[in-house]
């Protein structure tokens, strides 16, 4: 029987409160409207971002309960009035990062940090309304995508089209985690044949940047982490060295001058501290040197030495890996399915939904470079 | 009488101490060594990094007598063993900043900040000692150039050649100030046609920054400046629009955002000040914006909230424009020459090297946009 314009009730992964665990729920999932399609959840990664937003207290003000998850990947099962770009049946890729294609920055070739995105600041759908509730209570979005759902609703400009015979326990990475750090590397530092590049923070998307650094043609590719257990694994996808800032009495920059001479070509923050950004910053060559920062970072302040800048050094900012989400992620599910790179190595831990309480505790324990949830 | 092997006795400007005025002395200049070339120094612009380095007590150490000055333009008066590229008689542009054409930066494209730049650090020659003596007592040299002296020794990978024909007392300018903010804006930040602007420090390198963007085609350039008598000249060399930080009661950020929509493209700041560098920052565009530090900091730490680079802006620094000095310094006094830019509007101010102490006064008010000294 169809279910195309019925409410649909499935399980979700709730969030009541900050700092309460998730709550695996029966929710109601209304149909799409105009605009809007309603996508079967297959899997979703676990993000780093996740757990920032579980730690903080203050980035969703009062907007509880919650279905959060972004890094998804599924098949859309009804599509609302207008949709024209997919259709029932159609993998998708879910898109925190949506692209209009008519706003200043879908028109501007250097940027993809389309408007649209605002929108998710309201965890609501742009009729200020949501699709979701529970057990009567309305139930909030989170980043356009809410992926911690069997069934979720998204902007038509939320979603990119996959290739038909993607795994979607795979591609959902290239929702998030493997786009932001591979394309770090390939878009916003433009990394060079030959180059030196160091990757600080080894979890899934420092682990992307490394395979980015290595897609351009690195000669060098130095991991840079306090847990050496991640250091096998960053090998494994590219890294020809890595070391543990612990190891030494200087400064980790230090280190890395002394390794490579000049300073490294290409630096890459991942874990969004501002001490390891102004320490990634002073690691690169001093006057052709591009750090990217990587990671996130919401009120915190970086104390820079302005004389880093004095020679030439670059400090950029990057969202999404610089791609074009909808123009650009078939592509990357195209990429993969060619064999182009490899997301095996990304995925350590695969788990049903209601399980996602552990997938929480793998990421504490830095043990987890992804956790993918099957729904 | 050729003057080729013989030390030469001229006049010259003296710093004695931190904190003096300039003494106008007659020094003593040994002939060129090998690789070494001696230049009678025509003209001399007198630069704000020369006003930074009489404020401060620290950056020459103890390395006093010293004759400073780097923005020269003369002609070779001799040349020592081994000097293959320039001979007596051409005209040359003093270089504070070298290129070997060997070293990883010169051999690098991205790149111009040759290492042996770093030898200028000595106040000295590369053999360790001095061609100047002034009084009996050895004076140092300062920034690879010297030229507040009649005659001065260089090395031959810090000059470059000039057309024939140029003016010196014009083209000096293009040794430091001219190139430094003009190639920020065409080199470093790479100014797209049509894009939005805007210049925080309405020096001479702020203005040339103006005459960079303007010369790539930027459609609106804004110039920003608490000296509004700077604003006629700014508007003369391509400012569209001038604001003055103190006609607002909101951050200058918030101005340029409501006066752009979305803040600006490219942001100059020729000031060297840590809070301006974080206005500047914000003031661009929040994915595409890039901001250039083209003002020295020396010793100061820059404190940015790390949430601006969140969605992409970038912070660059620049030194010398981005040029590859001997490489793009003759084409830069081409292009003067077929009149692609113009010089005059920079030089507010021309005075013979023995009123340098005039000159300092000149800079202190405000009024100077460039002082040439004739000698």
């Amino acid at each position: 029987m169809s279910t195309t314009g019925k409410v649909i009730r499935c399980r979700a992964a709730i969030l009541w409160k900050p700092g309460a665990p998730f709550s695996i729920e029966e929710v109601e999932v209304a149909p799409p409207k105009a605009k809007e399609v309603r996508v079967k959840i297959v899997a979703t990664g676990f993000c780093g971002t996740e757990m920032k937003m579980l730690k903080s207290k203050t980035l969703h003000h009062d907007r509880y309960p919650i279905i959060m998850g972004h890094e998804g990947a599924g098949i859309v099962e009804s599509v609302g009035e207008g949709v024209s770009t997919v259709k029932t049946g159609d993998k998708v890729i879910t898109l925190f990062l949506p692209q209009c294609g008519e706003c200043a920055s879908c028109l501007n070739s250097e940027d993809n940090f389309c408007k649209q995105l605002k929108q998710s600041e309201t965890n609501l759908m742009s009729d200020g309304t949501s699709r979701f509730t529970c057990k009567g209570k309305l139930v909030y979005h989170f980043g356009n995508t809410s992926t911690f759902s069997e069934y979720t609703v998204i902007n038509e400009i939320s979603v990119a089209k996959a290739d038909a015979f993607a795994p979607l326990e795979k591609v959902c990475l290239i929702s998030c985690g493997f786009s932001t750090g591979f394309g770090a590397a390939i878009n916003t530092a433009k990394v060079t044949p030959g180059s030196t590049c160091a990757v600080f923070g080894l979890g899934g998307v420092g682990m992307s940047a490394i395979m980015g650094c290595k897609a351009a043609g690195a000669a060098r590719i130095i991991g840079v982490d306090i847990n050496k257990d991640k250091f096998e694994k960053a090998k494994e996808v590219g890294a020809t060295e890595c070391i543990n800032p612990q190891d030494y009495e200087k400064p980790i920059q230090e280190v890395l001058f002394e390794m490579t001479g000049d300073g490294v070509d290409f630096c890459f923050e991942v874990i969004g501290n501002p001490e390891t950004v102004a320490a990634a910053l002073a690691s690169c060559h001093e006057s052709h040197g591009v750090c990217v920062i990587v990671g996130l970072m919401i009120g915190d302040q970086l104390n820079i030495s302005g004389h880093l800048f004095l020679s030439g050094r670059s400090l950029k900012g990057s969202i999404f890996g610089g791609w074009k989400s909808r123009k650009d992620v078939p592509k990357l599910v195209s990429d993969y399915m060619a064999k182009k790179f490899n997301l095996d190595p990304l995925i350590t831990h695969t788990l049903n939904l209601d399980k996602i309480n552990e997938a929480v505790e793998f990421m504490k324990t830095g043990k987890c470079i992804r956790c993918i949830l099957l729904l």
